[in-house]
């Protein structure tokens, strides 16, 4: 089918070049890319037949957007507008009934399969109505993995965001339980080969999963993980995971566990765990360490 | 080759089976089972050319200790034990401490696998000297993998078991957070497909396993879980390792919410919920629910 | 000093109340409220000698939004609205920004004490500019205690609401840690007094504090608080603690691990662990507790 | 009374002068100290009058351990023991029937009050039978402050040290609540005062507590913590803290979390963290930090 993607990084890219070697029609726009077919949105709406269809996969927030905005004012009753990015889920709602008071009809799909995308296929999870989903089929069709699978049509608008969200913290959780594991590994003074237990694991055991393909791989070249720094960025959505936790009264104790963690890793020094060693120092009179690395105890 | 097995249980009685399967002479030896080659462990030994090769796989604790122990008198010099069970891996070196004083070597060998281990193979990791690993190693080729893998000496004597036991602690980590998941999943208000987005999350996604293959099986058959209690039960490993974090200054966080959250699934009430209902009671006269169901403010 | 004081509930009702005992003239409003000297917001305003000062204390949300519009109509430049209640801090710059355009001052304060604060005077927390605190400062010297301290201009708009939330969140690890260390006792076996324990530690130890004298209360009337259930409401501001805690990238474990204490003990059976149950019955043959209590091996 | 002091460190010191403050005949001994009134432990027994009562005050451990065995073999039935340090609860049970073999008494007692004790008054809590209480009553009362308070007879053997360390346990939770706090603040962007907020709460609010009073005055000496590291030892009784929690199948997240703050406060680095690096980088090709600072892209 024909479709409309803009936003060519990474991601959109990929995709784009996935659904072409598929045999979709897919004109692309992305001001950033030369890879573009069109050289604005308003050409991009010319150029597709109506009821259009454009995937949006531009980096989250003003972007996405301003994007959104833009087509909204662009397109026609009927079309149908597929924000694929990380948008956070509360924010799906409200753009989707702005666009429906026009007539637009939008789903959100949360996209998941990163690098590896384009050769093994995406996970795709989409909100909204089924008659859109139905709509969109072929190209999901398409996107997701050959031997079939790695589709959901979650539920309503926001799920799509929503489930990606939720799996993302999943695994968040997951990299979090082998990281732990680890690092207790190598600090148990008795187990020598780390790389080669994690490696067995990776037949008749719970644990296979292909986070642990990929440990078992990182771990060859580098087998304490001495080349690298334990410094975690976070993407954003382990935090709207924790916040909706929160806004939902679920206990996610683990997921949050592992976002802090990445937080602390990014510390320099624990402002919290400064307040710990003042008030030792306080009622203990026990030894603090100085600013300078000096250890000092209570005059 | 030859070997003892001592303990013929849903483990032991499996693993006894695939290696008969695969050409090995079992001899084993169970006082509960009607599948015994013999009446008791002096005639098991008796029965074995030396040097023996003994693998016991009882239930842990004083069954492994008291069995062990009777093997110490009866094995002679050269004769090596494989502990197969689920030992703290802090009692290994002592009981090889024992042993070796008869010139009994010993071997402590994790084992997963489970119910699926007779067909799919088991995963075995071995803490001991390498001479006495290689003494044993068609045993463990024959109970891991056809398709290989699953197999590692981890480290010296200790280190079976300490890695089997962080192997479960990664494991209750990742089943907390898909728990977390499933739960967030179903708060939402938005999510109408659980089951098939865990589904869909077997292709193409980073969390892709075989605990997320089990959990869309069970949600095949109760697509809410309704017919089940929220209350696991933990096997002890789990508790190991959040002892061996504490005793090695590792933070542990995601492991030890996951031990946490089954504490609390089997209480009733919560004392320490008790205590802060009575102090909120107290200082803000917020309303408490009392032991029979009733609410009441302070008076 | 003249007030208005819009909202004469539980908090404002005794704010006012100690606010005339210490010789201000406080004329109240509050529309469910017999003791009000006027019937609606516009008498009210009437009534006060400008530059005015109005106190709003209603619930939080909507209500206290809708007084601070309807007060931004009535009043004038110069005049000074005190937001007393619990408002979420992100709310009150925008807030001020829209009364701002009218000049009209703002200034937002967290308040705590409870029921015990007419009595032994209130903690009052205050956000905004120098020239506003000052101008509202014989009203905030007579909600404070008698004997000095109780009073912080913590900082910016925003920063008294922020400073109070964080309070809060406190409050909730300190609980937390009064309900865990009761629970280990009481699970003990062998604390035999564990009343009298907390209240020996009233004295000379490290612990002392005002949650452990109530707590103390309360263990007198109910030793083992076996009258109340371990249910716990949460407040708002625990869950916007957390949420700070992850905008602003700062790992709050334990202060989170109260919230999430909290949210469990209102559930009457856990999603996640029922997930948990699940997969340890399809991958090891565990036992599960159906829903009606019994218990089922997998078959 | 009279009394035999074993060790006359920081504790055993001040707890003999204050007891002969009190009236009581103090005969200490300790081998490093100048202090003492004897120079060994059988001169010391041989001086007092029978039945004997000997405060151990010693490191706990080795120490502990072999200066109550050696005791065990000078002091007569009839004779008592009381074990003040910092003993594990578990190890008092077997000691306690060592020395009733021969006849001697054993009460176990946990100390709060550190360097401020002397002057204060201890926190006393007691483990063992009534009758041995009693006997040793007369230095209890001298110990605990003289308003008042301070002493509990909580329970059989062990108890004693159960609850200091359930004490020193509810001790981490509340301090890392109050570090927590502090961090929030200072990460705000919107609290100017934060030690102005802190002494504010002294008065007034649910969080006043010794342990804020000491915050308090360690930001009069340095406003932010600026002169300290993030960096908190712990104690051991955090440890058997949280031991205790796993062994009782009590869920303990606060207390716990606390001390795996500390434990991180004191790596340079999180091999945790690398692995999650290390997983993000294999399949999301995000960047990692090397070792050497820079910052490398998934090549």
């Amino acid at each position: 089918m024909q479709l409309g993607m803009v936003g060519l990084g990474k991601m959109g890219g990929n995709m784009a070049a996935r659904l072409r070697e598929k045999g979709h029609e897919v004109i692309g726009f992305d001001v950033a890319s030369p890879e573009r077919d069109v050289d604005d949105l308003k050409t991009l709406v010319a150029r597709l037949d109506a009821p259009r269809v454009v995937w949006v996969m531009v980096p989250s927030g003003e972007p996405t957007e301003s994007t959104i905005t833009a087509l909204g004012d662009l397109l026609e009753a009927g079309d149908l507008v597929i924000e694929g990015g990380n948008t956070h889920y509360v924010d799906d709602l409200p753009r989707a009934e702005r666009l429906a008071a026009k007539g637009v009809r939008y789903l959100d799909a949360g996209v998941s399969g990163g690098v590896w995308g384009r050769q093994n296929g995406y996970g795709i999870m989409v909100g909204g109505e089924a008659a859109d989903v139905e709509a969109a089929r072929p190209v999901f069709d398409s996107l997701t993995p050959d031997e079939g699978g790695g589709f959901v049509h979650a539920g309503r608008v926001g799920a799509g965001h929503f489930v990606k969200m939720v799996h993302n913290g999943i695994e968040y959780g997951m990299m979090q339980a082998f990281g732990e594991g680890f690092e207790l590994m190598a600090a148990s003074g008795i187990v020598d080969d780390v790389p080669g237990t994690f490696e067995s694991w990776r037949e008749g055991t719970v644990v296979r999963s292909w986070l642990l393909d990929l440990l078992s791989r990182a771990l060859e070249d580098d087998p304490d993980l001495s080349g690298l720094r334990g410094y975690a960025q976070d993407s954003g959505e382990g935090r709207w995971t924790v916040q909706a936790a929160v806004d939902l009264a679920v206990p996610a104790p683990a997921i949050t566990a592992s976002l802090f963690a990445r937080f602390a890793s990014r510390q320099d020094d624990s402002p919290a765990m400064k307040v710990v060693a003042a008030l030792r120092n306080q009622f203990g009179g026990h030894a603090v360490t100085k600013a300078d690395g000096t250890v000092a105890a209570r005059d």
